[in-house]
């Protein structure tokens, strides 16, 4: 799956099942576009990208279509918008409890009014053909349910981070899908950042020497006591599996080792209503069977602080500020001419989201295992029940290594 | 035109004199914003943002018809993905000299067939209603033709920077859209970019001190010789008009000054042909009446390297990098607690072309100045030829005062 | 002691207890000096800062006598090049196991030949009038034997970090000096350098916020097997007492806080020569009362990297790189004008080494308590040994309060 | 010239022609040195430098005596500090206007009353033999008259920059040394600075491309009216010899080239006392036969402001902050892995005026040519004149080349 041209792959798909609509040059692909479908299609790369690469954008009647599960912030203010800037994804239906903003949503998008639908009537959703997969944007708690549902209706998901609120829900998910022979990818948008995966390659192709410490830090002040965040019941936890969550995972995929023991401390200012059912701050370090260790900090009460260093016995590479959704910039130091320097190359700014949804996109037409299947998302949560044991318990647990590979292949370079 | 809400300015316009184009196919898509739905769906808006504005974007329906005439570079890579990021503006009409190219782009982007016009039918687009703007991204000396075409037309104009060749071309094309009571805006992209309106804001209420020195360098190599920016015929000069106006504009915009001098050196390798018939580098000086001086280098035989610094007597502000499409950087220094300190104050990153198409798109719809008229483009044009005067002859040229204001009223924050 | 004219003090014991020591042999020169004229001679301080501090320099014949105690690298590469920056201090005399070494060394630094001493006869040093100040800068194991040999000679003593292999080494130490009645100050040159004194003022002022977390990374790679750092009888462990120390310094010092519980693992690479009887890395989180943590990685197998972040609720300061002898750089983040933004105040250049030298000499003269006296070398000795309970027990160790306050008032800002 | 190993040279010059000053009062202190052992001392080396380079320290008696003329700010605060960081330096001798300062300041330093001369009687100096080399640290009217009469009194020479107020009297001052047989040297500490001198490499050796721009700014703000800095017959001008010869002498020394054109604007405040004599603000352009430009601005009255940007074809190395006396930093940018990446290597900070110190005792001892003497200057100051003339006359001005060699050997690896 090393092959350069994910034009030829995504036109021999479409051109499998979507014979009819691929049949002509680009003539007939346009048909259903000039028949006032609203086409937002940014391809969104730089001069110096457009004169070396091959991008390809698919039309609007080739895309795979996204049904968005939930209208929260994340959905409004990131996932819906990132489809402008995507190149085989388009948005075809939504699911919220608020009707009235779903009309209003759709209206926006170009999104046809009979494909809206309520969290209730969703297994309806089993008769909209356009729909090939179920982006699940919900409180954590009702991420298990509704993969189900979507699974039992035959369409693909991809569900937002963390999967679940415990190791059974993941479970339960990962066999829904593989019974109904559905794709479960779990949005873990990181994965799917360019520099992030500059420094994955780094990491293991020995570039920084052998591995030895990943240091990170993921805290925001966390404001109102109001959100479902706050609640045990719908979000599982605290810090950790929302923003901890980033550490925990980028210390997985940057070194792609598994960790085996644990050590973690949680804590929650006394008093504080924001924090009475969940942790405010975890302080985690995973040790790893090659030596390397990677520490964390992720608070919900400090401000603003994203960053992580990986260290190597050569070379450090990291990102400052890290795990934002824009923004992030790429260091990384060794010697050079009997000097430490610090190197920082210029990435092109890239959605991370629109990135995510070409993958996911991808994986459905091409028929193949999603990079971030439900299997990582699995493991991570193995290690968040660790991470809580060793707080509760005080002492250090040790995780079993996970049954099989938790990750399909990585998007090819020409993907993205 | 301090309006907090631009919104209801432009619903207005949108219900009031243009009721004939809101009534159109899209009709049943604005219902439920027309009913008076709050819609928040900022397309690429962080979360923070998100909170604390009130961010609007139009429907497809309502949205500002724009023709795009020239489908090179610019515009196939940055303008047109940008109207997916854009609020008020749309594509609607595509003109150039390759109909094939038209066809599939037009495809890509939900343009009719029927919308579609070369450079020798192009004055049949007066029957188009759809088209109220005609953006003109061809070579600098076919900015005056199109632009007095488009007027005859009957459409609004908006036309890339520089704005032509000569002031005498500049003069004609503000002609010829007055006589047609036509809106015509230059493209300066700088000039609503959050940063660079930020430090004008900053430089012209005080926040520097006096204004003393500013010092700014943009530079790129250029490699293809068969490009039509070395033909002197077609772009009227080399790294100047390009990328030297960066800095000519910059220094103008955000001291809110004109220059009454200047000095200045050009300079091209011998025997490369590249810059047989235009200038590789130009280094010029420009000095305001209040003591403030502007001095700029530009290269298109260099390394790339763009940056601004404007100097007050009490602190600076800049740009590192400057003046390219995306990742741009602010720092400011000044005294603080007796130390002189760096500040870098983080801005999430904005597509400056969707701001600029709504810019525009608001001015058409709102019926007023554009904040970079024809009258910016003119002066710009009158300064550089006393560049390229002092150049030829070796001395200090004087420039004459523009006989009015070169700017309308900036865009408002709640616009951009 | 927060007075703000050190000079007054200085001249006050120079004048008073210490005159038999000022009538020697440099008498002459200090004559001007001591008739009152005002002498501005700071030999590192910048132009800013001489112009609005009143800085004092000492004359060599008052200045307080330090015997350097080991001829290794710290000592002839960092500490006795510091004594020409320094205001108060001057070396005397040198003790060594080498004596032709100790010749060559002397030679260089003007010290008299009749003030060389061996390990055997240091006790002689008790005569040696010029002599006030024994400074120990050898393996840590040695530290308790010449802090006591030193005391009973009836000498101050500076010794480097970390104070002493052990708890039980530490006490018998203060207890030595407490009986002879000499000052003991332990090296702790960060407490000293001007950026991390400006954030401890910055933390306990209430500038950030409630303190939350500390996150620090001290490493570097380490190479040579045959150092006495790599022997666990002599260096009494690896990176942690080293330089992880650094980071559970600074943790305590910066927040003004002491821990209660420690949670930490050790690792070395298995078959390493470097590694077999001491720690490669430690990874480790302290909690203190406030709720407030410190997690640290410090390793002595991997690139340098050398930072740390203290975050509070309303904004975060630390240092990048941080630890170092020079270099060092300051940085912090809090909301400004509504955007998050990095604040990098410019730090002139200070010798952290002079600075200590000084503070022990006005110490001396003063009859002060070091800012750094013993008890702050013990309290990090007992948390020391509860990181290595802990990595050995895999389970969270308990630390008790230290039983009195562990450091002496802090250098005021005219000192340094 | 090239010689690896400053210590051979530098030992047999001592322990040759200059034996009868070996000889002197602390011919005792340098026994051991001189009975063969190798003895590592350098005052200011990192751990990295001591360990890989073979640096050498010379003891007192036998160091190269400096006579400073002149105790104003430069030589309190930054001069006479630095000898303690010098290697082969030492002061012995001081002139001033003022009597009781000079003896203070002999007081600090350890310099017998005798070797105390006021300006009348400057030339009994002759008589002292400790005196090797005058250091000139006077206002820029005063230098040509001090090297006359420390030429006369047999002395080599170190001159502030800039050597003086005009072209002729550079060329007395040239004559003078040659007609004494004295060496004159011109106190450019950047040439001497480790930042300025890697980049000079890496630009003279290709590592940019063909050079193309020198883009630099110098400022500050000059607040104290009745400096001698603001009189023309003291100064000579106003921000250009001052601080705008950074910007002019680096462009030369960084490029290894010479201008032949330059164009250049001055400008004062009105009615500032500050400015009726002598320029506030500079801006010029150089041009070289190369095509390479050098363009600046220098001003005193900006907030502070310094930095410079060498641009090649292939990429670009400069420093910002650039010119000051200690926080320097280097950057460059180039294409790395198709990213344009930015590069900063770290260089332990070098105190410049020691190595100008060391740079003139090792060219006195080894009877060489400095690196910067007076024909360097001279070649300045020509180009000043034609700065002044252009802006005068507003028009281009040419300048012929230099008549022969500007510089002296550079100082080879090993000294610094």
């Amino acid at each position: 799956m090393q092959n350069k041209s994910p034009r030829r792959h995504f036109l021999q798909m479409a051109g499998g099942g979507l014979a009819a609509l691929a049949s002509g040059a680009t003539m007939a692909a346009s048909t259903p576009a000039s028949a006032g479908v609203t086409v937002k299609l940014p391809p969104i790369l730089n001069a110096t990208e457009a004169q070396t690469k091959d991008p390809v954008i698919s039309p609007p009647g080739k895309r795979v279509g996204f049904a968005i599960v939930g209208l929260g912030h994340l959905a409004l203010e990131e996932v819906l918008p990132a489809f402008a800037q995507s190149r085989f994804a388009r948005p075809v239906a939504l699911v919220s409890g608020d009707g009235n903003k779903a009309q209003s949503v759709a209206a926006q998008y170009g999104i046809a009014p009979k494909a809206l639908y309520s969290y209730d009537d969703f297994d309806r959703i089993a008769h909209n053909k356009q729909v090939e997969v179920i982006y699940i944007i919900l409180p954590n708690s009702m991420h298990a349910e509704f993969t189900e549902r979507a699974a039992k209706a035959g369409k693909h998901v991809l569900c937002e981070k963390p999967m679940a609120t415990s190791v059974a829900e993941c479970e339960r998910m990962i066999a829904a899908c593989r019974t109904a022979k559905v794709r479960l990818m779990i949005a873990y948008r990181s994965q799917y950042e360019p520099i992030d995966r500059a420094i994955a390659k780094m990491a293991q192709s020995g570039q920084l020497g052998a591995l030895r410490e990943f240091i990170a830090g993921n805290s925001q002040r966390q404001g109102d006591v109001n959100q479902w965040r706050h609640r045990k019941a719908l979000a599982g936890g605290g810090a950790l599996p929302d923003i901890g969550l980033y550490c925990l995972n980028a210390a997985r995929f940057l070194s792609g080792e598994e960790p085996t023991e644990v050590m973690a401390r949680v804590w929650s200012p006394p008093g504080d209503a924001r924090f009475t059912e969940v942790e405010a701050a975890v302080r985690f370090t995973m040790t790893f069977p090659s030596g390397f260790a990677a520490t964390a900090v992720s608070s919900y009460d400090s401000h603003e602080s994203r960053f992580f260093r990986l260290q190597g016995t050569d070379a450090w590479a990291g990102m400052n500020p890290a795990f934002a959704y824009e923004g992030l910039k790429m260091q990384s130091a060794r010697l050079m001419d009997g000097h430490d320097t610090l190197i920082e190359p210029h990435f092109p700014a890239a959605n991370q989201f629109a990135r995510e949804l070409d993958h996911m996109a991808r994986c459905v037409r091409e028929n193949r295992i999603p990079h971030t299947p439900g299997e990582e998302g699995l493991q991570d949560h193995r290690i968040m029940e660790a991470i809580y044991q060793s707080a509760r318990e005080g002492r250090v647990v040790t995780i079993a290594p996970p049954p099989g590979p938790t990750r399909g292949p990585a998007p090819d370079d020409g993907e993205v």
